[in-house]
């Protein structure tokens, strides 16, 4: 008689963990089902932007894996549209309703629960209007209804991007490539406050260079219609004439079920769980990716951080431990990336402020090099911040701002950060050298060393 | 009354360590002299390919800092066209051959000597040729002489490239960028064989896409000439016509005035330092760059790795300690990357062979993947090896070769080898991720994840 592992979410985290617990245990040992709330499985919704833009052409290219492959070749039962409205821990069982089928209520018992329910998008007072043009892009589905609006035979030119952070940035990108006049609007006073605001400033400026009308310490407060459709967006700061406006205001855990279910939250409102990913308390339940809260490595502290790749990491290592075998996530350390047009922005670690909070005392030293030898063709200019300890110069946090081949840098400071390696040690790294890859002081050597010389001269 | 530091060699270790110790010691303190026998001071000679095939417009770009600016804004007497002849330890004197001078010998003191000459190219006895057409690339004289050769009115179009490493390959790219038919002739079973041999059969089928007539398993026995040009190379399997012969053999130290000055050589051939750079058991002495003897830190063995980076590096800690200050050298770990046209190569760590000599049981796994999420525009695929210790999984070493974005990620594998980090700990970095710049699992990460396995596998 095998047992029942049920999913709840089928996208990153869920499918990862279904998949790695089949790779353990066959259907014979465990069967597997997984509620999907919206029609995809497994697709990038990073990739979301770049479809909008027109750089991917087909959604469909987004999807990694669809419920039909599931089925197929993993004997895990996918059910799309079904939204899962209740979690009965006592008796081991998850109630559904079915979309496709008039709203049918469905029981599915379980001895294995996997909670991956995502993240839900801040959504303003004002967004809950009726207003055609207004779009957030959580999901596929989301997606699917912006390319609609903007594929209209009378297209939208004039577009207001309300949230200056990764998504905010990216589809401001998104936007230019199709030609609309594009207005970002950004609440605190610089756009991608995920970086420290010295480096804030020269993401600002590229954005500005790139025809981007960024406005910073401004709220929004409302939209205005005509006809039943957006024509402009309210601010404090005066009013801007929009035909689509983009949410990205950021995401928060989405625990709607874990809350009734009883499940722990954490401080910053994500499920807790132990390293394995099973949630605390609650032997035979896991949770993976955007819903659940993990650790900061290097400030000690929980943090939410809804990505990709965290969700994938998660998921694997819950299936994982489900299979029968064993893994851990030893938490994170805050490393992103992003790209509008040329323009590379990195992070890892703690910014300043972080730093501070976290209790740490540092350094910070910012340097200007280049992404190659400088006599080479297209060599481009990159500016690397890093922020290390006093008295230890171990290396705290890392961010870069440049051109091409400046993003991806991040991670090998990444990795040092990991280590909790000192910037005096730093200066010695043995990293490639060719003059089309890198001066021969690469930039994260010559930031290593001017680090190491605060910290000697900090007294 | 100030005291003296010589340098022998004034390109990036020597100039490298007179600037250091310049930094931290005033004219008053400590007067620098420097010779250098040819006509260049701290230039790139790895630029040199670049120059020839004209990426590069003049080789005036590939100097850093030339000898007025040195005596004007650092207040270092470098001597261009200064061959040193002795050096007398006893009576801390070194003496010099000017050749600007009719050979006027010149003597100089020293409180501090830098012993910094480099290396000198392989140079087999069928190249010791009075026959025109045959250069060696390592100096910026050298590459004169090759470059004018090749702009002569009736150009050369056939060329012969003797030696598949870094230094062969990059030349093989220069001269097909140039328009001429390239023969790579080889010794060895494969070209690159800094790389292992499964790697290296990818590279051969690259080099190979790019046009280039690659003879493994072949060695060179003389030339040919006629008219005293060049005409033909003689192997150990035919004659190949060329109009010009490009010398890319390795190096060894330059460690002929050493040896007569009686400094201490190692199993290498190069000069023995302690961590700071101090000549072993000279306490005045200093030596850095292409002429000394390192270590690796993976497998414990002394290494001559002759490399700008490492020269810049060592010379700056010597300078440092020089100057009264405190740094170390802790050694390399073989890291290098290269770039043949769109082919990029890279490595660090030990190669399966190197870690089994050293006493390592390992496994090697390789993986296939993608630069960037795979529906993202120009995604390019790589090839990643990496190499672990049985039973603990610590990393020894890792290669990557593939297209765009490919060869610096060895920078990532890099800080982990130097961190000793195990596959298992690796799967979880925090690489940053975003589709233009890394698929959601990058490829790192699934190398790892296949390395775990495969140590996790291994009885």
């Amino acid at each position: 008689m095998p047992q029942r592992m049920v999913v709840i979410g089928a996208d990153a985290a869920g499918m990862s963990a279904a998949s790695q617990a089949r790779r353990l245990r066959g259907p014979e040992d465990l069967e597997i089902v997984a509620f999907e709330r919206g029609r995809f499985t497994s697709y990038s919704a990073c990739g979301i932007p770049y479809w909008i833009s027109g750089l991917v052409a087909d959604h469909q290219e987004l999807i990694v894996r669809d419920p039909e492959t599931f089925r197929r070749d993993h004997h895990i039962d996918v059910r799309i549209r079904h939204g899962v409205t209740r979690i009965d821990l006592d008796n081991r069982e998850v109630v559904a309703t079915s979309f496709n089928d008039g709203g049918r209520e469905v029981r599915e018992s379980f001895d294995t629960l996997v909670y991956a329910t995502g993240a839900v998008p801040a959504h303003p007072p004002w967004a809950d209007t009726a207003t055609l043009g207004v779009f957030g892009v959580q999901t596929l589905d989301d997606g699917a209804a912006l390319r609609d609006w903007l594929d209209q035979d009378d297209p939208p030119r004039r577009a207001v991007v309300v949230g200056g952070g990764y998504i905010g940035v990216e589809m401001a990108e998104a936007l230019i490539r199709r030609g609309l006049a594009v207005t970002l609007v950004e609440r605190s006073q610089q756009p991608m406050s995920t970086v420290d605001p010295d480096m804030g400033a020269l993401v600002r400026a590229a954005l500005v260079g790139l025809g981007i009308d960024v406005r910073t310490g401004t709220s929004v407060t409302g939209v205005h219609e005509r006809d039943g459709r957006v024509s402009e967006v309210l601010t404090d700061d005066g009013a801007l004439p929009a035909d689509v406006v983009v949410l990205g205001l950021g995401v928060r855990p989405n625990t709607a079920l874990a809350e009734q279910a009883g499940l722990p939250l954490g401080v910053t409102g994500g499920v807790r769980t132990d390293l394995q990913m099973r949630v605390v308390g609650k032997p035979d339940v896991w949770a993976a990716g955007d819903c659940v809260e993990t650790f900061h490595r290097i400030s000690g502290q929980p943090v939410h951080v809804p990505l990709g790749t965290h969700a994938n990491k998660q998921g694997r290592v819950a299936g994982i431990n489900i299979g029968g075998s064993y893994a851990t996530f030893p938490g994170v350390i805050g490393t992103a990336v992003t790209k509008v047009c040329d323009l590379e922005v990195a992070r890892t670690g703690l910014l300043e402020r972080e730093a501070t909070q976290a209790g740490y005392a540092c350094v910070a030293v910012s340097v200007e090099s280049n992404s190659r030898a400088g006599y080479f063709p297209d060599a481009a200019p990159m500016t690397i911040k890093l922020i290390a300890e006093q008295h230890t110069g171990q290396l705290l946090g890392a961010q870069i701002v440049g051109k091409s081949e400046a993003a991806k840098r991040i991670d090998v400071l990444s990795v040092a950060v990991w280590n909790r390696m000192s910037v005096a040690e730093m200066t010695a790294l043995d990293l490639g050298y060719a003059p089309p890859y890198s001066p021969v002081w690469d930039p994260v050597l010559v930031a290593a060393r001017r680090a190491n010389d605060a910290v000697a001269n900090t007294p």
